[in-house]
């Protein structure tokens, strides 16, 4: 495995390769890799002759009172575990690398109804900044096959949208969540809970799964406004939690609704943001219509 | 010659000859070829194993009350051109094809000063609409060289930025402007100018030429203020000439400068455009700096 600074030295690496019509996959992440992000690693290793994975914490998709400065690092464990996991490059560049002018002169902006709901009300700006960066690292790595995790539902609707509207050669594959045994979502961010929050933090995906069992009992279709307060009152059981959002709407077009029925045309998503203090979690499910 | 009308064809003739090692190099046009382009389809003919054309009078970039309907168009005699400059694919897509959703949802935007200035202020999402077509183009056709005509300087230097800034790895190669005998640019406008117009649409060669020469016998530092008046008065003696602007600023960097000397840090691009009647001409000249 070899680690690697430049755009420059990372496309020398890539490019005899590329030349001997080898398949390129590529696991963007901003690092302190965890068992989801092990698991889009071995997906790639599965697909693709060579396995790229990249690590940057990217500032462009934080807000200003967000964590970015505090966001957690640790490089040498996250190559130990990329290592282990298989891949081949890992492409581990500065913010001057990325963003020689800063902030950058050019922007991707992505709109429509996946960036007018949930955490792009939420997070204003984010979106633009992960579109922005993975333009970038598209156009570095020039990857066949990208693998991202469905914890971030809304930003795998947001780059595969990308990816549409501008013509991308790349094909996204979305990976399934990694969970905690208890349910919690694998996610960087977990580092930061106090045990008592951490205790509290499954009522996460227990909600996620109320909302399922809750569907999967309907005779009718589901009023989504019955669904909220379902989820949103056992969110609450939890003493620690702040609901930022707790919403119900169409996959993968991101459109509220009324009311949902499985026979219907489009899926349901179920998508949490819950603060423990300081700390941001996001989860979701997707309950499928019925084909 | 083959002429495609998909995203999908273009990518499936494409992807064997890259295979193959060839080099791929890439004129984006608006059809109603004239010799500027002709020029450009050489360049890339000498440059590059596979020369692509592609025709595209893109409605992104052109603003409510401009000419996107009325523009030019003439496919039977830019394919004949094509073929006889040596082009081996002309992409020519439908606006369906190339933006199923219209508006598009996904754009790039490109700041800073080259964006905050002449054709930027003219033409509001102009050059909006301008990256976020060649972007697509850039990401359906992946060449190695993309040859653009200097007439459009600005133009050149919001696609070199946007490449710069998102890591595009294709090289942008700028070409001359091809100028009729009497010094007016080729543009495919000229067509909408009446013989008297035609006729007094020389004074833009003139008065960048005039520029040129007043450079050249200043021994000091030059006033840009009395520079840009010497310019306007000159294409003020064609009376049916309305200046848009006349300006000289720094180039590449497109900022505004009070005075220029051949000896400071940067060249100098006089930019006019002018409009006779309904058409809007453009031209410009650069000054180099002394080396």
């Amino acid at each position: 495995m070899e680690v690697i600074q430049t755009i420059q030295e990372l496309r020398s690496q890539l490019s005899p390769r590329r030349e001997q019509g080898r398949t390129i996959g590529f696991v963007p992440t901003m690092g302190y890799l965890h068992e989801g992000h092990r698991s889009l690693l071995e997906r790639a290793r599965e697909q693709s002759d060579v396995v790229v994975l990249s690590i940057f914490v990217n500032p462009l998709q934080f807000g200003p009172t967000e964590d970015f400065s505090r966001y957690p690092r640790d490089t040498q464990r996250d190559l130990a575990i990329a290592d282990a996991a298989g891949a081949d490059l890992v492409f581990l560049p500065s913010v001057a690398e990325m963003y020689p002018t800063h902030p950058p002169r050019t922007t991707v902006t992505v709109n429509g109804p996946v960036t007018s709901i949930l955490d792009a009300v939420s997070r204003p700006g984010h979106f633009d900044g992960v579109a922005t960066v993975v333009s970038k690292l598209f156009h570095i790595v020039e990857p066949d096959f990208a693998y991202f995790g469905m914890k971030d539902a809304q930003q795998v609707a947001v780059i595969r949208q990308m990816v549409d509207d501008l013509n991308f050669r790349v094909t996204i594959v979305p990976c399934p969540t990694v969970r905690e045994e208890d349910g919690l979502a694998k996610s960087s961010r977990n580092v930061y809970l106090s045990a008592e929050e951490r205790a509290q933090a499954v009522v996460l995906s227990q909600a996620l799964r109320l909302a399922q069992d809750y569907v999967n009992n309907s005779k009718d279709a589901i009023d989504i406004a019955g669904l909220k307060q379902l989820i949103a009152s056992h969110i609450r059981t939890a003493p620690l939690a702040v609901i930022d959002y707790a919403e119900a709407v169409t996959f993968p077009g991101f459109e509220p609704v009324d009311s949902w029925s499985p026979n219907g045309g489009s899926d349901l998503i179920v998508a949490l943001a819950v603060k423990f203090g300081a700390t941001r979690l996001i989860d979701n499910t997707i309950i499928p219509r019925k084909v």
